[in-house]
């Protein structure tokens, strides 16, 4: 049994499902980010004509629920591939993303606005 | 000390640090999966114009690899953030979603072929 | 002078553009798809945190509105220059396209929903 | 009968099966910025496990050059959409990019390099 909260035990089951079938030879870093992009695509088809106000709402039913289910299940496996091949600690670049986010963004500015305020 | 082999305590941080700026106003699942699309972008910026056989050896090495570092982190917490919001656990996804691509991808079929074998 | 309704002459101009810089080397169809992804990524980050009912004000004032002319100029490049390899006449794409949805979406069916009628 | 090699007559043939569908309640500037992000997605999708020296010749070829062909038609369907909506003279966008570009890029720096030097 895998344990699903494991990033270590995720990034070994997407390994091994690619090896069994001889995927090495199509999983270079640039496939994979090519490959990343389309399933992102697809993640993005499904909300591209739901509203923002509608979109919490839209997520939590069927169809989408089990649709959106899917595309993140595709979005998490070409991450985890990617995160494999190139011998990258998925969880350790999230939390030193977040760490160089905390200085990029300070609370006490970045308060209701997504933005960089440098950037505006 | 966060524990980052953990999704769930990995999606409590992202949670957190939008949290702290009141940024769910902003993190609506559309929202979050048009973000998504920006930062795969980013990451797919990185490998454009490097060829396939020079991928693996382009992000072993700096500064590209400083980069992609920084790419993988912020999909990670789009990812997790979308998670997050719209009630997902991420590691369930992922492992069904390769239960279901046994069956659509069958190894003895998709040997050496990532494409399905009906889609051609 | 270009003639900006054109679009050979567009084509041209891009083509020509990277031709000076001796770029065909790094612009095969993958390289420019993925470029393309990764220019349209640029464009989904300026409207990521618009709210819809925001978004046609927000293109039309400064200085979103110069920044997205300066991201769809991108994209409209990107695009050319992949027609331009591929010689592929992006006009009659686009009306074979049209031609094609006229069927797929029939206008008393998809009247008020973009979605196809049997994907639901 | 449509001069596909016109932009404004592309332009206005896509605003035109849109309106005959009541779409333009959809086609507000966020969504077709999403819609294109996963069309884009879609053509990315083609591509993604042909390997560079592969690509010219794959793209000329059944039947990977009619998928091209449909996935190159909803990109620029959905960019005309785009400008359209926002009132964006795509021509005149790519022009104006081509000059930036030349300044960005000095074609004799940028021989044989596609990056930005000073972003090396």
């Amino acid at each position: 049994m895998t344990d699903t909260n494991s990033v270590t035990s995720l990034m070994e089951c997407v390994h091994e499902f690619a090896d069994r079938r001889d995927w090495a030879q199509f999983h270079d870093p640039k496939n994979l980010a090519m490959a990343l992009a389309s399933e992102v695509g697809e993640l993005n088809a499904l909300l591209r004509w739901v509203r923002n106000e509608d979109a919490d709402d839209a997520v939590s039913r069927s169809p989408l629920r089990e649709r959106l289910l899917g595309e993140v299940g595709d979005v998490g496996i070409l991450l985890l591939a990617l995160c494999s091949r190139a011998r990258i600690d998925l969880g350790q670049a999230v939390v030193e993303k977040l760490r160089a986010n905390e200085d990029r963004y300070p609370a006490h500015l970045a308060m209701h606005n997504p933005e960089r305020p440098h950037a505006k």
